[in-house]
């Protein structure tokens, strides 16, 4: 948990000026950042990292994602809203007992850290056992239980929801693991009745956790809401008392400028999935509206099964090139997209304290990219370079609160192979399950 | 240039009815598909290439770039296009000497080449020095000279232009380098007049050349050449007699009703550039409706300076993507997204007879995808995991015309390291270059 990057090419900082330092050497100890090009090195460090050719910066923070549901990856493709769910549903019922759940987070921690990220806010069923699982893999993983009406695959009543949310903040410090935010994670205001969500924001204030939930992702959830109960989703949110705690909305497509001055006001955050919602046909959130508007606005993958990888380096892409079609070309700045993709997802997930940048006194989450691919040369702009032509498989090696979680492009932390049989036996249940 | 790929867990064939076939073998003889899964294999070749945990695929092909200026990359960031332009035009007056051009070609085709791209049409000044650049990496060079009004970089006057054009075909024939047409390529209609351009036309026709030009990338195109000489882009094609021969538009986002029907009765192709396209804020082309109407539409990356990689993966996501903006996410048909980027570029820049699926016959312009990625798996659907999760870094090995290029994502045929050498120092020319 303790050694030095020698100089690195490029230290990408994230910090407050998105500082690029060359030729530059990071002393981490135990685990955390103690000093950046010091005047002389602690001697007490044996391991030293070699930045030639190498440009570091902050582990990417994925904002929104099923990490499970990778195991349904192109299983639900040109189809509407509807016929997605249809399949997803009869996918999941088919597969997704608690040990599958940890078995697709597992594959999906492995695939976001392969990418390069390090940070992964994670709504899905089970958190008692896909937490585990990720952590195993070496994520700085943020999840927490999920709360809908219905009862779920997960089999758990209401109450039962409640109780496991009220011993989750002592189950997440027992599971150990990078710290992480305690979290609770309603799905959605029109899966959750006002009652409900109240009473998980009653018990989230109580507990001091986050909330993460499904937010305005399609007009057709919009639609829904306002007949139900004549109010927006952010409206809903608001009148629940949720948003009286720092809560990051899944999506948020269709903000109203009501909602964005609601939203701004609580300080809630949204995470942009801009690839899942063009893939489904949710539409295009005005990620630069958003930000010029004061909201906290991180990136997300959403699940495998709505687009179809973990991989943040096409977020960070397709979010610049969306920026242009309601705004200018001029207005694109890829150290912002930078900002996006790291310190402001870690902001909306309320854990910018520890992670985000490469600044003394962080968590050494960091990242390598090898710049000796034809790919990233010539370099005449370090932060267009990382958001328009660098991709995961330039990231090398890859330290989670300092601990080397990738290394030269291999996971450390578990058998890729095994991992891979794991999966290839477990998916056959799939062959058995009809979709019209 | 004889091998057997054995055993390929998939080939992805591209043929008229996209099968996918599994564990399936492919002979290649003298650079020609021979069999596949023929009862028995030859005796007398003796090169096998194991296929466990390979999809074998064609080789992608772009249908627009400028590959020379990848030495550009990242150049001009957060402008529009005006300052785009004198951006460019400052360090390309700077640096772009025919020894840059080639220098910048290889550099290009080896980039290309490593992401699973076997045939590139390019247009870009000096094509004698391109040219043989190109092919030294491996590449299918399909490019020709470049045509426009007024005196460019390369220091020719219009006569010079249409005297390298009437030596173009048997320089290439010299040139040696895989099988390609012969294109001709006047810049665009609102940088060749239109003598100029009927000029093109004929001599394109006297010499069976194919022609490829700017059309219709922005409203402001469109306006200018409107002004100008009354009527749309493509109908100044048509009127100057250039459509008399097979035409490859680049971009044509803004093609009106009545463009669309004027390509479509001469067959003329689109090379379809979303991520540039966005980049620039030029607008976002319709690519469904293109092909509905019956256009052939191949898709491309551009140069480097306007969008950052020359990686066809991310552009035909885009292009998945960027359908449910104006169709539904049920339009989206993964196969089609694999058709454009493979037979569908080959038809657009005619050269469908030699390449762009995997049939018997064909040259075996080939690439093998490393299945045992974590990002690549389950496999649901094999075309919707090529398009939205596949990527660079998952080619492993490249065949053009039966060639091996890239082995274990290694350039075959040139030295990288030295190549990254010769660019590192060219490119310091560029820090004289003053641009405000």
């Amino acid at each position: 948990m303790s050694f030095i990057v020698k100089n690195a090419r490029y230290v990408y900082t994230v910090n407050s000026t998105d500082q690029v330092l060359e030729n530059t050497t990071v002393v981490v100890r135990d685990g955390v950042i103690e000093a950046i090009n010091p005047a002389s090195l602690p001697t007490d460090i044996k391991e030293i990292y070699d930045g030639t050719d190498r440009l570091i910066m902050p582990g990417l923070i994925n904002t929104h994602s099923h990490l499970a549901m990778v195991l349904l990856r192109g299983w639900a493709e040109s189809v509407n809203l509807d016929g997605f769910l249809e399949r997803v549903w009869a996918a999941e019922g088919a597969i997704m007992d608690k040990e599958t759940c940890a078995l697709g987070t597992e594959l999906g921690a492995a695939e976001a850290i392969q990418s390069g990220t390090t940070t992964v806010l994670d709504m899905y069923l089970n958190p008692d056992a896909t937490h585990p699982a990720a952590i195993k893999v070496g994520l700085r993983h943020v999840t927490g239980p999920i709360f809908f009406d219905f009862p779920g695959l997960d089999g758990l009543e209401w109450d039962q929801r409640i109780e496991l949310g009220k011993k989750w903040p002592v189950m997440l410090e027992a599971m150990g693991g990078p710290e992480v935010p305690i979290y609770f994670m309603p799905h959605g205001t029109y899966t959750d009745s006002p009652e409900h969500l109240s009473e998980v924001a009653e018990l989230a204030q109580d507990l001091n956790a986050r909330i993460h939930l499904h937010v305005s992702e399609t007009l057709n959830e919009n639609n829904t809401v306002q007949e139900q109960y004549k109010k927006s989703p952010t409206q809903a949110c608001e009148d629940t008392g949720i948003l009286n705690v720092p809560t990051v909305f899944g999506h948020g497509v269709h903000l109203s400028e009501s909602d964005i001055a609601i939203a701004k006001m609580h300080g809630t955050a949204v995470a942009h999935c801009p690839s899942s919602n063009l893939k489904l046909g949710s539409g295009i959130a005005d990620y630069l509206h958003y930000v010029k508007s004061g909201l906290r606005v991180g990136l997300g993958t959403d699940g495998c099964s709505s687009s179809n990888d973990l991989d943040m380096w096409p977020v960070m892409r397709l979010a610049a090139n969306l920026i242009s079609i309601k705004h200018s070309p001029s207005d694109v700045k890829p150290t912002q997209l930078v900002r996006a993709a790291t310190i402001d997802g870690a902001k909306a997930i309320g854990i910018d304290h520890l992670v985000g940048s490469i600044e003394v006194g962080k968590q050494a989450d960091l990242i390598a990219i090898d710049l000796t691919a034809l790919h990233l040369m010539p370099v005449h702009n370090v932060a267009a370079l990382l958001v328009f032509a660098a991709g995961r498989s330039d990231v090398v090696d890859v330290w989670v609160a300092g601990k080397q979680v990738l290394a030269g492009r291999h996971l450390t932390t578990i058998d890729e192979k095994e991992l891979r049989s794991r999966v290839s036996e477990r998916i056959k249940v799939l062959d058995q399950v009809k979709v019209k």
